[in-house]
């Protein structure tokens, strides 16, 4: 079975993306994430760029990894100096890592226009720089940067660089459309001509994705023989990223039936996808293929049905293999069918002719021609359909409430309080609170009025507020829809509201997510 | 020079995406964007399986479109049905386009587990579906769904639906990679196969983007001759997506050389991907390709003062080609060319030294850091700029406001309520309003209090109000964005606010709106 390694870079050209930076602690939990899905590379920084990095190389260095060999990255040596007198070079000896990454010139424009020297004195570059870390390192790589734009400029020079790395002696070359302006007849044309001047050479190939392109790009490339690929988890990088780690593997392990890491570790890509935007507090992309929240979410009738029979019809692959699931979405383009699967997932019995699920979906569309939406809002869904089935049960009565955002002066900030007043079995709770904004104000006093009767809410917190203003009427006096998500030790739950008024949009959403961890407090009970 | 043509479908299958709906109306003011930016075909909608898609057919009608012609969707007929008698069939009929797509199955795990016929049945259908619409339409498409499925599958019955298709006189016959789950080489596989067996025949290519290579299949097609490109701007559609219009028709036209659009047009691309976006109210992923907000954006020192003195070296196409702009983020490592240039940026001409502008720059930093944004709120950028330079003028000073929002009972709606106490020349006013929220109510309450004063002001409305929450702080305590749509007969202004209160944000934006049309009002009383 062929075999290609996988380069992961996300912790040095990741990070050149714009808003997501990491920590020395930071890339050390994910260096561990990475080496425990059986990466065979990790590039930890470029020492002699960013100090910070060398941090991570003396931090990485206590740990035993199961996998995963650490590489310091960085350039050919500069034309002013030799390697030996190199401080970039010397910083990524002291890094101290197995494996050495440098890139060279392969575009003669940049060559002249960002290394100002001669064509000659790149290639002597290469040579020397290749040559002194190939004293000091098991494993050297040679990225060869802008290669494809270079070939397409100069073939001659570009293949000469390549020729200059090959003579000193790199373990791989590793060929890099930087700008990520390659179509995938530019790839094809200039691998081929690699193999045929250096027949038998180990080769990579490290992609961006400025056209779109990098995993096409990348999987062309491997047809054609590459032994390693270079790019990142969810495809971060400078501009629109690398290619995408997350893509690439199931392409070549449950498509091109090439063995990249084992079967049982696949699994891990969501939840290492997932781990990584979290740790950088990056909102993650819903439509990521394979990993994504929407990868396998089906919401038109037809698709639903089918998929139900025979998961083939609408799906390239199981979604367990990557560590997703398949979602049913409820939308008024879903029919009765996708009511009796969404009633399974929460454990409910109703047949497509059960008059309760023509409640339900009457019920859902009218809710939805309102602005309600029920895809990211399951948990508000669950007690809709309890209503149905006349299963739901009232934990508390609203008397009412108010909310005051009061403003004293220009410079002044504005003040928030909300009063409260509910009802709990024959008891009154009147109350208020203080808060940062009016929803927060009331949040806060609905809380504390509750917790008295139901001190098990204290369990749970909101961890998400979104706020989408509903198109149709004009100006402030839109309607709008607000989502919550809340969070317990266990769960994570979703619930949504709407109306012109973001305070009655906002006591929705909040009245449903406390009801939802009510009903789950009973459920457990009933079920201990 | 070679031409491609575009089939947008982002009203129809981009519609499948979770989290993305639209109304008939949005619809329409989408429509007319993809008819200015000169795309041949949009395709409205199905409107046999959902009724909102027919109030589209019959709003869009009452428009003359500069180039676009609309097309209406739907299945082949049902087996049990003849064409004649199908309601589908009909339905494509009633919506009075000048084009007709309609899908059929290729694959004949669908032909049995979806379609529940024989596969000699399904031939039938194809023929006689076509054959009916060709009767009522000038033009009519063919998408063969899962048709590279199908051909892996089964090649011959696969090329025996094309048969039927082509013998029943479609103008284009679409092929299909449904499920999305294809590699380039299965495209080219079967591509070729179709060439061979129908020489000369007008095909079109549909591709998913489940596998992050939709459009790179899409290009390989167009390699292959393909005639007709389908895919949706942003690549919305169900699940991952659809091919991405805004990565292909760049592609297309900046590096294949092919024609589809006008020049002029393509740099309407960002503008119209970002109004879609805004117009459904879905996050913009920044890092998208030729369109998103980092697909230019410098982080590292190195690519900034390369790219500074050359854009090739780390720009595939010059942004403004697709609307789009080179960006220098600027972070603690950032030079003074970093600085200068995004002074340029927003349009200000400085030299290194000028304390205004690095007073300017200072703030701006500032406040974009707080998350303000000033690339959607133009008037709020001015004014900024105009309290910098000592140009700005007060037209009232606030003494006050309260915002009242009361619910008394469950099932009573809440109602918002405003008081406000302003200064204009010493004469105090103090008033008060109801509204729509609490939002409308402050924005009533403030111009009844001053249009006493500037009674020009009625000559402006608001004509869009936004809200992001911003990421950082938990649940309903996190800060939100409003952006806020002013219009009067002339012009349009958009203005920004940020705080955790959602009522001080609108506040901010308010205040700027009204501050702008009157700075607009007496610079125009000074020019006449």
């Amino acid at each position: 079975m062929r075999k290609v390694e996988i380069y992961d870079t996300t912790l040095r050209d990741g990070t050149q993306a714009e808003d997501f930076a990491l920590s020395v602690e930071d890339k050390v939990r994910i260096a561990l994430k990475l080496d425990d899905m059986g990466f065979h590379y990790i590039e930890g920084g470029w020492p002699g760029s960013n100090p910070k990095d060398m941090g991570f190389f003396d931090e990485i260095r206590n740990y035993d990894l199961k996998h995963a060999r650490i590489t310091a990255f960085g350039a050919t040596h500069h034309p002013s100096r030799t390697a030996e007198t190199d401080e970039n070079l010397k910083a990524i000896v002291d890094a101290g890592t197995e494996v050495a990454t440098i890139f060279g010139k392969s575009w003669t424009v940049h060559v002249k226009d960002a290394l100002n020297t001669t064509l000659e004195r790149n290639l002597e570059l290469i040579r020397d720089s290749l040559g002194y870390l190939r004293r000091h390192f098991q494993t050297v790589f040679y990225d060869a940067e802008h290669f494809f734009d270079g070939f397409k400029a100069n073939r001659e020079y570009a293949l000469a660089t390549i020729q200059a790395a090959v003579d000193a002696g790199t373990e791989c070359v590793v060929l890099c459309d930087t700008n990520g302006g390659c179509l995938p007849g530019d790839i094809r044309d200039a691998v081929t001509a690699v193999k045929e001047r250096f027949p038998g050479i180990p080769f990579g190939i490290h992609t961006h994705n400025d056209s779109d392109l990098a995993v096409g790009n990348t999987l062309i490339a491997v047809e054609l023989g590459a032994v390693q690929v270079q790019g990142t988890i969810n495809g971060m990088g400078e501009r629109c990223g690398n290619a995408n780690l997350c893509s690439i593997i199931p392409n070549l392990m449950l498509k091109m039936g090439i063995s990249c890491i084992d079967e049982e570790n696949l699994r891990k890509m969501r939840p290492v996808s997932r781990y990584i935007l979290e740790v950088a507090n990056v909102p993650s992309n819903r439509y990521q293929p394979f990993v994504g929240r929407s990868a396998f979410a089906h919401k038109g009738g037809v698709h639903i049905s089918a998929v139900e029979r025979n998961p083939v019809t609408y799906e390239h692959i199981n979604p367990e293999r990557v560590g997703n699931r398949r979602r049913v979405l409820i939308s008024d383009l879903s029919g009765r069918a996708a009511i009796k699967r969404k009633a399974q997932d929460y454990g409910l019995r109703i047949s497509k002719r059960d008059p309760i699920a023509m409640q339900v979906l009457e019920e859902l569309k009218d809710l939805e021609n309102q602005g309600f939406q029920f895809e990211a809002a399951e948990a508000s869904f669950e007690l809709l359909i309890n209503r149905a089935m006349g299963r739901s049960k009232r934990y508390f009565e609203l008397l009412g409430f108010r909310v005051i955002d009061q403003k004293l002066a220009e410079e002044h900030p504005p003040v928030a309080e909300a009063t409260i007043q509910i009802k709990v079995g024959g008891k009154v709770e009147h109350t208020a609170a203080l808060g940062n904004g009016p929803v927060n104000a009331l949040d806060n006093a609905l809380r504390k009025s509750l917790e008295k009767f139901y001190p098990r809410l204290k369990e749970m917190e909101l961890s998400d507020y979104k706020v989408r203003v509903l198109p149709g009427s004009p100006g402030t006096a839109a309607r709008v829809r607000v989502l919550i998500e809340s969070r317990d030790a266990q769960d994570q739950w979703s619930t949504v509201g709407v109306s012109h008024d973001i305070i009655e949009a906002s006591w929705q959403a909040l009245v449903d997510s406390i009801n939802y961890k009510m009903y789950k407090v009973e459920k457990t009970d009933r079920e201990d």
